[in-house]
Parts: C-alpha cells; sequence; structure tokens
C-alpha cells in the first residue's frame, strides 16, 4: 500500500495538496475570531463539495460550527466518523520566524524553499503555519484521501463521516451541548479522533483511552496573622508543615497514592493491555537524558500511566530568598490533580480524598474560615474542587481496534498501540452514552511545535496521513 | 521603694522627664542618617553631662558612634553595664497619625492632650514618637534614675556604665568590631540589655537567654524542563514531593526534630529554669483566641522555647489558584530555619542536618546543578546557610540573677522570669570571651508598636523603669 500510494501522489499531485492546504492555512483560525472561523467552515465545505461530496454546518448559538462532511457508502450499516478540529492555538507573534497564517516551507536546515518550482519535494522539508500540524493536516489528509481512493479505483464499505470541530483550542465548552443536540449526526458507530502527534520515534501511534482529571486547591491554617517563628514556632502550628504532613499523608515518593481505597476501583490491565505496553519502543533511558533526571519515581513509564495519579502542581506558603522572613504563616496552599483511569470517576475519588483529609484530623471547609470558624477545629483544610472529568477507555480486543491495527500495519505504518494517554482529553464525550468505540490516530510530526510559534508539519508526515486514511477510508467494514 | 519614688517623682518632675524626653525623641534617628546620629549622640552626652557625670565616644569608622556614661563607685571593684540603643526603625509617615519625630502626647482614648499644662498627668496617656518605646525610654530613664537616686541621698555600691549603640535597627553590624576594639570598656563584670517590652501582662520581666539561629535555604530538583503532569506524573520525579518528604523526615507535627542526635549537645533545663517557666503566668488560653488556632504542636509555649526549633518559612513551587497548570515543576524550594540552643551552634548543626539530608538519599550541593550534575545523583539538594549566630543562656541561681530578681521585687515589681527568649537575639557577643552574665530587662508596655507606625511609650511603663533602676543602681553590690 505504501509504494502504492506513492505511485499514486505523484509531483503534480503532492503541489496541488500543499497548494490547497496553504491556502487553507491562510485563514486566521482563533476560536473566539468569529469571522474568520465562519470563513475556515466555508472553505471546508467548498473544499469536499468540489469533490463532489455533502457537507453541512451544525450549529450552536455563540459557538463555532462543527463542519460535518458525509461520504456515504452503498449498503454500508455502519457509520465510521473521523474528527478533527480547525480552530488553532493563541499566538505571539513575535515569536514567530515569519506570520503564523502566512504559511512557509522550509528545510531541515531551516531555509526558506521555492516549493512551488521545486522539481522534487523532500519530504524533510516542513510547511510552517498555525495549524499545520495540530489540526489542519488531517483535513486535507482526509480530502486527498478520497482523491487517493477514487483514483485507486476502491470504495469504502462503511459510511465515513468528517466532524470537524472549531473550538478544541478553546476546551471544547459546547462540545457536549453539539452532541446532546445532535445524536443523529454525532452517535456513529465508532470514532477515530485525528489529533496530536505520532511517537517521538516517528512510528505511528493508536490510543485506546485517556485519563480522566480532577484538580483541587488545598488551603491549611496556621494562626490568624503572621507571627514571629522565634517566639512562637514549635508552639503555633506551622501551616506548611501541616501541609507538607498532609500531602504525604496522601502520596509517596514512588507515585503511590495511600489514601484508603483509591485502588478498590481500579479495573486491572487486560493481557491485550500488557501486550501493547510491552511492545513500546522503550523510551525511558532517552527521556531520562532528555529531561536531566537520573532517578524515576516507578520503572516503566507506560505501566504507570494505566494508574491514577497525584500531581502536586503548585506549593505556596511564605516567602523564599531574600524576601523570606522569620514568620510562622496564616496558611498554606497546595494545587493537586488527580488522574483517573476506568471505572474511577471525579465523583468517586472525591469522596475518598475527603475521608482521608478527615482522618488526619481535618474538618473539611469550602470558603476562607472565619473566627469562630477557626477556633472550632483543631485542624482546618479548606477543599476546592475544579469541574474534572472521567476516564475513557476502548478495548484493544474489538474487532474495530484490531482491524484497524491490522490495516494500518498492511499499509506499512504499524502503530505503536498506546492503551491510554496519560494524559486527559474528553474522550468521554464520544463515548457516551453507549460505550461508543474511541480511539486516537494522529498523523502529526511529534516536533511540530503544536501550541506553540513556528507550527509545523514535516511534509513524510502528510504523506503518511494521507496513506493511513487511504487505508481505512478502504479496508473499514 | 514603689511609693518612695511616687512622691520623689513630684508632677513638676515628670513635666521635666517629659520635656527632656520629648526634646531627645525629637531627633530623627535611623542608623543611616549620619548628621542625626550624631546629634543624637551629642545630646545624650549633653544630658547626662549637665549631670555631673562623664561622658565618651567610642567610634569605628563608617559607623555610629556608641556613647558610653561611667557612673564610678568610690571602692567599688565590679562594674555592671546597662545597654540601650539610641537609633530607631525606619518609618513609612504615611502609616503615621502625626509625623515620627514629633512627640504627642494622647490619652487611652487617643486623643491629644496638652500634657505641659495638664494639673496631673494620667500614667494611661501615652507619648507618640519613633523610638519611644523602642529605644529610648531607657535611656531617658536612666537618666531620670541618676536624678531620684540623688535626691534620696543613696549612692551606689557599683560601678555602672550605660552604653548607648546607634544601629541595633540595622543589625548591629559593628558590634562584634566594637566589643574586640574597646575591650576595656565593653567587658563588665556584667551586662542588662535593656530593650524590648514587658509580658503582654504588663509585668515586668527578667530575661535570661536568647536562642540561636542560623537559616537555610533548600532546593530540590525534578525535570530539567517543566512536563506536562498527565504523561509524565508518577514516573518522573515531582519535586514538590520529594521537598515534602524530605521536610517530613525532618520534623514533625509536634515540633520535634527528627534529625539524628540533634538533640544530644541540648543541655538539660535547669530546676531555677523549670521553676520559672512553672511561675510564668499561663498565656496559652488568650494566645490560642488571639491567634485564632484551636490546637497547638505542643502543650507549653515557654517550655517549648527551652528546646531547639526548626522552622519552615516559606515554600514555593509552580503556581496556586487561577495560574495552577498541569506541571512537573523543574524544583521546589524551602526557606528554614534553625533556633539552637546551648550547646548547640550553627556549625555543630549544621553538620547534622546535612547528615540528615544525605541519609534520605541526596547528594548535597551549593549552585544550581548543570545537565551532567543531574544526570550523576539520583536525588540532588541544593542547600546554603545563611549567616547565623549561637544561642547565650545565664544562669538564674548566679547572685547576681537572684540580686536583680529580688531587687526588683522589693521595688513592686517582682519580674517574671524569662529562661529564654525564642528569638534570637546576639547575646552571645555581650556573653564572650569570658562568659560574661547578660540579663534583658525591658520597661515599655507589650503594646508600644516597636518598628511599626505610631510608636509609643505608655507612661506608667516610664514611672515604673525609672523605679527599677532606681532600686538596681542603689542595691546592686
Amino acid at each position: 500500500m505504501l509504494r502504492l500510494l506513492l505511485l499514486l501522489l505523484s509531483l503534480t499531485d503532492q503541489r496541488a495538496i500543499l497548494t490547497e492546504f496553504s491556502d487553507f492555512l491562510a485563514i486566521p483560525n482563533l476560536a473566539s475570531d468569529a469571522p474568520n472561523i465562519a470563513r475556515n467552515a466555508a472553505a471546508i465545505q467548498a473544499m469536499f463539495e468540489k469533490r463532489g461530496v455533502k457537507t453541512k454546518l451544525l450549529t450552536l448559538d455563540n459557538a463555532p460550527p462543527i463542519v460535518i462532511v458525509d461520504v456515504p457508502s452503498r449498503g454500508a450499516t455502519r457509520t465510521i466518523a473521523f474528527y478533527a478540529h480547525y480552530d488553532g492555538q493563541p499566538v505571539d507573534p513575535k515569536q514567530w520566524q515569519t506570520p503564523p497564517w502566512r504559511p512557509v516551507m522550509r528545510d531541515a536546515a531551516g531555509n526558506d524553499v521555492d516549493w512551488r518550482n521545486a522539481t522534487t519535494l523532500d519530504p524533510e522539508w516542513r510547511l510552517y503555519a498555525r495549524s499545520s500540524g495540530d489540526d489542519k493536516a488531517p483535513i486535507i489528509a482526509m480530502a486527498a484521501a478520497l482523491d487517493a481512493l477514487r483514483k485507486s479505483g476502491h470504495a469504502p464499505n462503511v459510511n465515513l463521516r468528517f466532524v470537524f470541530e472549531g473550538e478544541e483550542e478553546a476546551g471544547s465548552p459546547h462540545l457536549g451541548d453539539y452532541l446532546a443536540k445532535y445524536p443523529d449526526v454525532l452517535r456513529p458507530d465508532a470514532w477515530i479522533l485525528c489529533d496530536g502527534p505520532v511517537q517521538q520515534s516517528r512510528r505511528m501511534q493508536l490510543v485506546f483511552g485517556a485519563r480522566g482529571v480532577v484538580d483541587a486547591e488545598l488551603t491549611v491554617y496556621g494562626p490568624a496573622k503572621g507571627l514571629h517563628d522565634g517566639h512562637y514556632g514549635n508552639w503555633v502550628p506551622n501551616p506548611i508543615i501541616r501541609l507538607t504532613h498532609l500531602i504525604d499523608s496522601m502520596r509517596d515518593e514512588t507515585g503511590r497514592i495511600l489514601i484508603a481505597h483509591f485502588y478498590d476501583e481500579v479495573k486491572p490491565s487486560s493481557a491485550a493491555e500488557h501486550d501493547a505496553i510491552a511492545k513500546m519502543p522503550p523510551v525511558e533511558s532517552d527521556l531520562k537524558r532528555e529531561f536531566g533526571i537520573a532517578s524515576t519515581e516507578s520503572e516503566n513509564l507506560n505501566q504507570s500511566l494505566l494508574l491514577p495519579a497525584l500531581n502536586v502542581r503548585g506549593i505556596q506558603s511564605g516567602h523564599i530568598g531574600a524576601q523570606a522572613s522569620n514568620t510562622i504563616q496564616t496558611e498554606a496552599t497546595a494545587s493537586l490533580d488527580f488522574r483517573v483511569v476506568p471505572a474511577e470517576t471525579p465523583e468517586s475519588i472525591k469522596k475518598l480524598v475527603e475521608q482521608h483529609i478527615e482522618s488526619q484530623g481535618y474538618t473539611i471547609i469550602r470558603t476562607t474560615p472565619d473566627a469562630a470558624t477557626r477556633l472550632a477545629h483543631p485542624k482546618i483544610a479548606k477543599l476546592t474542587w475544579g469541574a474534572g472529568y472521567p476516564p475513557a477507555r476502548t478495548s484493544l480486543d474489538l474487532p474495530l481496534s484490531q482491524q484497524i491495527a491490522a490495516l494500518m500495519t498492511t499499509a506499512g505504518h504499524p502503530p505503536v498501540r498506546v492503551p491510554t494517554l496519560g494524559g486527559s482529553i474528553p474522550m468521554y464525550l464520544f463515548q457516551q452514552p453507549s460505550n461508543t468505540p474511541v480511539l486516537i490516530l494522529p498523523i502529526a510530526n511529534h516536533d511540530d511545535n503544536q501550541h506553540a510559534a513556528n507550527e509545523n508539519i514535516r511534509l513524510q508526515n502528510l504523506w503518511d496521513g494521507i496513506d493511513v486514511y487511504v487505508a481505512l477510508f478502504e479496508g473499514l467494514n
């Protein structure tokens, strides 16, 4: 399949794809920029309509539209949806070598190249522009894959539906509402989310889950006013000491969470997940060198991501350095996040965390304590929870999971199978309410500067993406 | 003696004292303001010279002079030095009700009063000015006590020497040099330091020691760059977790220091110290209410000050609140101070602290680690020490200690005997090199706003101070 496609994608084809892509990338695409968002949506519709495919816009008040592209297949009963987003991260133009919405091709050494007149296109060249990697590349790749598929004379065996969101980088604030309002369109038989980067080894990856997340802020209290730590230290409670002991009661230095029953709900990993992790390229040595760390909290990075995590993101009380003073502080605060895995939910772990804090002698409050509250309880912890959302996991054993991996392999792109992201994305929204299979299949290079200045797509990643989409469009059934 | 003095200090006497004091307080007295510091020193010399007492200035380059007032006693072989300081804390005039160096008398309700024409002077009135309490009150009180002593017809049995420093509020940077340069003048047989406030109960106190202090800054490290805590949490070391565990390994929530051998050098308290603490007015209930705390780290405040302490003054890593992000931070830092008691010294405990940190698996470094250092050691702690100084303690059992307490009691001012301050002042400088007895005898009201705006002296405290000085000048032998 790889060889076939390289034949199919002639220099003329590649130039045509890049010309169309450049025009698309030239449209500014901040989710908050409604007129340009509308231009992007119209451009996508035009891109697919000119290929004879029907499109429509889903709309909600004050939200960027979702563009729907439908490629029905005669006699097919199943619909597979491919998701990408056409909005991009905010930009700081001062940090960009060239303006973010003026696409420029550069070679591996960083020199501008005149790709429109070049006689060959080096696959190591990169096209620089906001969203070139994240996440307009999958959109143009799907369009090109449709072209290639037609040239090959094959037809899909399933209904294909492309779903393009316009506010992912703004946190997808209306995604839940869209899914609820348009169940007929947005409840396919499976989702393939085309977002994010491939492996750092440049191998493609197929991701089957994401951890859920909920953050919390925890404040414990010392005296109502700062006190001289010589005069009162050893007697007046030091809130920093209370906080360090409370944190340490919750988590050890190996990442193990010490809160009672925290692992009770965690589903054991499947044999397929263990197998997938065993087959993942080992990254630990390289990462340790890159991160400048000589020891780690646990042995195997990917194994550890199958488990829940308690991260302390920030801690603050008093001052350090020249501003430090001999003071018992009035309070100490830590910002935490919990990563949760099936079948945990934010709600289920909140209860365990609160029970734990109470078991350490604390009374939990939600607002800053007044004098009476301070005097009523030996130990007070103000705990506030962020919104959060649950984890999602698709089984590696599903026929669809196995088929996608097999099609990619046949196409020359055997995927690294990743049972779950350590990070959190709202996969659960796509999965609900009927446990729809959701997989993530990224095509962008890992070093595409996504979310940063000088974002880019490496051409080989674009060609590989087209390659894989052709294989899936043709082979899924 | 109290009654005697009240008879001696007539309204005329009181007016004369306040007039002289007001003129003295009107001279600005920041240690850095050389011309006005010189005016203060000259005013003190004039104050005592006009009473027929010899004075002299000790000088060092670029340092405020020390004013020496000598009151020799025929046939006496021992010299007792009374110390005070004539410089004051910096001021923020905007926070003052009236300018800091324009003395104003106010009644207990805060209304200005015309004390120069009043027919009685309410002892609850207060004179407001910078240094009215801290620490010019003892200077005028010593001068007035000399007057009163002469009127009473008694003469001292010891040589009295008054020593007035001009840069205490700037941290006494030259005190050690002065003591070394003028041993003949500044090595008396005993020191009585007249600084600080009386007890919050308004009872006078006699303080026999101060804890030493040394501060430290401790930084532990995570990855060389901030990392996504979803992707890498549970595997990349979280520096906040390392720091909280390291802190907790050093100190529990009851103030107990867990560092091996930390208490080996601590001298057991004497029976007299235990007795003194048992007789101190209980302050715990009031302080708990005032400080808004329902529990404490230990039972008895003053008992706990006999022991060394580890205070965490500040802790910082990452962000809290709206600035918090899902990041494994690169480092976490805590600012600590250790309060030490005889016979510990900063040097002796530094060794124990470093041994402890190493026992927790850390390699101690002194500067920010480079990439090679990071990769060479599983755990790295950057530890930097402040200067610090040792503790000092004068035995409550010394004849001098007992005599001073007895004279104060006879004069109607039985002192609260305080074995040691919890805080640190460089008493050791006065004590060295031959273990000279050093006691602290404050006269200012505890609520004199020392170091703050609207500093004041309550008149009764001034009269009591004169009272007690007369008793000591007359009775010490």
